[in-house]
Formats: structure tokens, sequence, C-alpha cells
């Protein structure tokens, strides 16, 4: 038996926290699991780190940035191996080129290619608890990178797929993954499974409960994921291929308020109109939600897209930039709106899911602003004021009060 | 032309520290030289890192320890890529396992074995400023360790050797090597040039200007040292083998006060009572300085030595432990003494040189307990309220006013 456990950097942010989830960390090991353990930077440090590095100059290169911040989970292992020294339990720790975990060289975003294993492997050998440096690698050339956002929960699965480890515990504050978030829907039940393909969609859709690159790379190795609290000893909800037949069709509702909505109006209705104008954000790398086309008046067709807020005057000025070149009447934007979806495996094979979301929204009187849908959930954009009230209407009518 | 630059904790303590820093290395790179650059952690980081430590687990396993220390000059070296970046000059940091620093496996107190330049030279091929994290370095099994006590320096040294550099400089907050403390002898000149060998003399006499592991390593490999300010822009002092020939016949007067007596007064007059207690202070791993034998009285001896003033207690405890089996009439301490010293390479082919530091603080009337001497020093243990003036007339007797 082995397990891979994740701990974010609130439960590494001082020498309570850590005594903490040592713990954890050796209850798993009594219990006569191998135990590897990836670890975040603690708390805020890598915002302090990158306003340190501000001071100097805003900027610098990632190359650097990277050397800097990679000190932060070097940091939590070494600290946390010294609280399993104190539990009387053998532990070892490693940053991230220490294990194997070897990347691209884009340096502040680099992808894990692959992770050797001999060293992590020796140590387990030798029953010892292994602590790993999550969010960072090292390039071929032996430049030290770190991995973009959601790096210290893909370097567990990364880990837990090339060690063939029987489970990858990703620690939360929350004790699982909800149906709905419990802030907004008070009755939110925890799940006790979900699919991979229902938590990407989750997760894409603002419930950041896992980040989307681990999930992905959870699926394509079939790691099995536990999102569970570390504050509770409780079981979480288990990601997999498959879950058992459930009642309900939906597996949750995730509201996302980083949304702004850039409406083109008046473009001409000729082929190429489209490609122009996402090759455009494309150039600028500005990512793209939903996107709805719909046939205007007179020869025309409205295009209407969603970016996030922080994107949002960068999407404007670059539209006006190339207005000649594309050719539309006027932009309108919107930064008020919020969108909120619906996911579930089983709606793929039922009807009148989607029905049933629109008139829970009918009921609450909230206007539908767009829609869109995939195999696997339901999206719509309404006004920001909205979003709780359509939440909470949407969360009684699949799952009752 | 090659020069490898050093800097300590308080030259990177905060970003303007790291901007001056910057300044003064931006300026040897445009004036054609290639360079090397070895930084200590920040400020006080590595005694907070220790205290952290000390929170989970006081005693910690070294090896987890190096790794949480390694942390601070490596956020030292990309602080400072940065800060040359900002200058628009073309850099790149590295740790120490980075820069090919092989040590011995003991943790917390490693020494180097070798230095594998690859990677410096061929960065320093592309005309980049290279930027070392000191104080630590990498065993054969890839871990990470520190090189203990003057680690930074040693490791400037290191490099400096490995690479072959015209000059190795070491920066402080003084502007070099003086015939005196300052502080004590206000008309205390700066040497221009000191041999190794007086170097080493005068550091373990408690001038702290270079860390003896450092000079003998540069002794030892002919690395030509200089010692300088980062505040005023000045030659420093030239540490080399051989220096011109001076005036003087003494390079420095040095005063050491964390030191402790101990007599041992009425040991039998029989062969192997020395061996018994310095086999006894070097078993309780404490170090000893001057040693003294002189006979005593009715077929007794006596043997007084120093030791750090930190060790006394135990000093005095291990021999009271053992009193039976060494056997001695009476333990006497006293740590209200002090060192002064002089030292000199010119001393070794000229008489007389003791003599006028005697006749100096007998002009003073300050009082010598004990007095020891080697080819290029003498020492003379006085009480410490004697000491500036003590210094001030040596000083007065071979330098003028």
């Amino acid at each position: 038996m082995l397990t891979v456990q994740k701990y974010g950097g609130s439960s590494v942010a001082d020498a309570k926290c850590i005594k903490r989830v040592a713990n954890i960390v050796a209850d798993t090991y009594r219990n006569g699991s191998d135990v590897v353990v990836v670890l975040s930077a603690p708390g805020d440090m890598t915002d302090d780190l990158i306003e340190r590095a501000e001071e100097i100059l805003p900027g610098a290169s990632r190359r650097e940035l990277d050397m800097l911040l990679a000190t932060g989970e070097q940091q939590s292992v070494a600290l946390m191996a010294m609280a399993l020294e104190a539990l009387g339990l053998p532990a070892v720790s490693m940053t991230g080129w220490q294990a194997g975990i070897h990347t691209t060289s884009r340096f502040g975003d680099a992808r894990i290619r692959n992770v050797t294993t001999e060293h992590v492997l020796a140590e387990l050998e030798r029953k010892r608890i292994v602590i790993v440096a999550g969010f960072q690698g090292i390039t071929n050339s032996g430049e030290i990178t770190t991995i973009g956002r959601g790096g210290s929960d893909t370097t567990a699965v990364a880990l837990a797929a090339s060690l063939h480890a029987d489970l990858c515990q990703i620690y939360k504050d929350v004790e699982g993954v909800y149906t709905a978030n419990p802030r907004i829907v008070p009755e939110a039940k925890k799940l006790d499974e979900i699919t991979y393909d229902e938590m990407l969609e989750l997760a894409s859709m603002g419930a950041e409960v896992l980040h989307n690159r681990a999930v992905e790379m959870a699926r394509k190795y079939g790691v099995k994921l536990e999102v569970r609290s570390s504050f509770v000893s409780k079981p979480g909800t288990i990601v997999k291929e498959k879950t058992k037949m459930e009642e309900t069709k939906i597996s949750g509702i995730a509201k996302d308020s980083n949304i702004a909505r850039i409406a083109l109006v008046g473009l001409r209705d000729e082929p190429g109109v489209a490609f122009k104008v996402f090759r455009l954000m494309a150039a600028r790398k500005i990512n793209v939600d939903i996107i709805l086309q719909s046939i205007g008046r007179e020869n025309s067709k409205d295009i209407s897209f969603t970016v996030a807020k922080s994107d949002l005057k960068a999407a404007e000025a670059a539209l006006l930039d190339e207005r000649e070149i594309i050719g539309f009447d006027k932009l309108d934007v919107s930064n008020t709106l919020c969108k909120v979806s619906i996911v579930g495996a089983g709606m793929i094979n039922s009807s009148g899911v989607a029905a049933a979301m629109f008139e829970a929204l009918f009921d609450v009187a909230v206007n539908i602003h767009m829609i869109s849908t995939s195999e696997i959930k339901v999206s719509v954009l309404i006004d920001d004021v909205n979003a709780d009230v359509a939440v909470r209407a949407i969360h009684k009518k699949f799952f009752g009060e």
C-alpha cells in the first residue's frame, strides 16, 4: 500500500500547522502504508517572495523568479521532516529535482515531462516517509523550474502515477467536493464520489477544489484521488473514472464570478469573421470561455463571448485596434455577470436536466443572458446580483431542501 | 581577467543593499572582467530559519537543517540576478550544486571536496555574470549540505581556485585589514598587503576579517585575496604568499577577549600528565589555545591553558570529574583576562620584536600573566581592563603616532 498525500500552504504556515499535519501523516504510516508527502510553500511565503522580487525589478526574468520561489517548498519539506522526526518516525525531505521531477524549460509554467522514481523508491524501500517539494522541478540542463498554478496538486498526481500509488489524497480546508458551495447553499451535500470529467467541469466552473491540470493528469493515468479535510478525520470525496450509479443526475452546481462578456454586434455575415476575432484573442494570450454566435439584422451576425475579468480591458483594446480588419458596428461589454453551471455525467442520458435548471431560475425570476451546454454540463450567464439566489434555487430543484 | 567577489549577509539584507552591491558588480563587469559573485543568506535569515526549526524540534537532524538553511543563499542569488538584470546586465544565479560545489556528507559542517566548473565556465563563456549561493554544496549521493562557519568565504576561494581567477575579492564593512582595531586605536593604518600566514594568525587572534578556512585554502591554491569595503570604493588589503619588504616588522595587533585561563597547580612531575589533561579536553570537544607548562614546587609541575569563555564551565567540570586520574592540588580559573598579539612575517628574521612589545606594556604599567610565541607572532595574556591601553601602547611602539 502506497499513499501520496498533498497539503497546501495554509497547512504548513507555522510550527503548529506543521505538527498537526505531521500527525496525519504519522497515522497513515503507522496504519501500514508507505507515504509520500507533497507540500506547498508555507502560507503567504510565495506572495512575500514575489513582492521582494518586485521591489528589485518588476517583471524580472522568470528563471530567476523560479529560483527564488522554489525555496518556499524546500523550507516546507525540511520543516515537515523535522516534525516527523520529532514523532520518532523516519523521514527524508527532497526538492523537486531530488525527487526526479523533470519538466520543460518554460519557467514559471513548466510542464512535468517525466518522473524518475529511483531516489524516492530507494527511500521508501528503507521505510522512510518521503517528503517532496511540490510546484517545482528541473529541466534537462539542470535549471530549477516552477510548474505554475495548481502545481503542487499536479506534483502529487505525477508522483502517484509514476509510483503506482494506491491513492492520492489532496488535503484541503473543506471536507470534499460539495453539490454546491456550502457558503451559498447551507444544505449542500458532500459527494462520496465524482468522476474525473465532472470534477474537471466543476473546477473550470470556479469550484476551486482541485486544479484541472491535476485532475486531467489523474484521469490520464488512472490515479485515484481523494479530496479530504486536514481538519476533520473523515472520508472525503473520491475522484475516479466511473462512479456508482446515483439517484441524482447532476453532481454539483458551481458559480464563477470572474467573468466578463464581450458582444460584437453587426459583424459581416461572411466566412472567416469568427476566425479573425479569436485568432486576435489567441495572439494577445486572452483565454476565451463561452462563445455564442447568433444571426443579426440584415446580412450581419453577432458574436458574444466571455473572458476572465482581468482580461476584459486587453480584449476590448485589441478588438478596437483591429476594428477595421474585423469589421463590426458596435462593441458591448459587461462585467456585472456571473456564470452558473450544473455538472453531471448522468445528464448525458437524461433529458430535461437543462429544462429543470431553467425552470428553477424562472421560479425565482432570474433572467438568463446566455446559455452554453456540453455533454455533462449546462452553463448560464446571469446578472451577478442574482447568482446566490440562482444557485440556491437550482440546488433545491435537484437535491431538495 | 576573471574576478570572484564575495558579499556577506548584511550586503544582501534588503532590496536597497542588493541594488548597491549590484552596482559594484556591474562596475567590475563593465571594466572588462568576467565576474563570479558568491553570496551569503540575507541578513538574519539563517538565524530566523534556525529558530523556526527549533520550534518544531530542537536539535533536528542536520541533514534537514541543511535543506532548510540552503534556501537562504538561494534567495540571495536569485534576487541579485534580478538586480543585475535591472541594470541591463546578463546574469544567472546558481545554487551550490548547480555551480558544481561537491562536498563531504558531514551535514552542517561539510568540507568542499572538489568543484566541477563546466556549468560556471559555460555561462562565463556566454559573458554572463554568474551568481553562486555560498555556504552550500552537494554530496556524491545528491544531498544538499552546508559547509559550516566561514562557508561563503570558503566557497568564494574554492571557486577562485578552480576557475583560476585572477583575484578573489571579499567585500566587508571594513576597508581592509588594519594594524589594529580602529575602534581601539584611532591611528591604526590599513595594510596594503599581508601574507596568508599573518592573516591566519590575525584571524585566530580575534581579528574577524576573514575566516581561517578560507585563508588556508587560498594559501594552498595560491589564490590572491583582497579584503575590501562594499561601502567605499577604495583598494583594500591584498592577501598573498609574499608581500613587499616593509619598514615595519609586524603587520598588526589583535585582541581576543573571548578567552578564559585554567591553571592546574601541583601536578605530579611524571610522564603523561599533560597528555591526560588534553586528551580529556579533546574528548569533551573543548578547543585549547595557549598552553604553558612550568616547574612547580617539590617534584610537581603546573599547567596553564586557555579556552574559549563559553567552554570554561565544561572544562572545569571535566577536570574536576577526573581529578583523581589526573592528580592535581588546585584548580584555578580566570575569565577576566584578554589575549593581545602582534603578528608579522617580518619578525622571524628580526630580534627584539617581543622585547619591544613587552617594553610598550611596561611603559603603561600593564602586567603580563602569560606569554606565548610562534615564528610570526607574540601573544600575551593580560587583565581584560588593560586591553585597550595595551593595544594602543603597542601600536604606538611599532607604528608611531
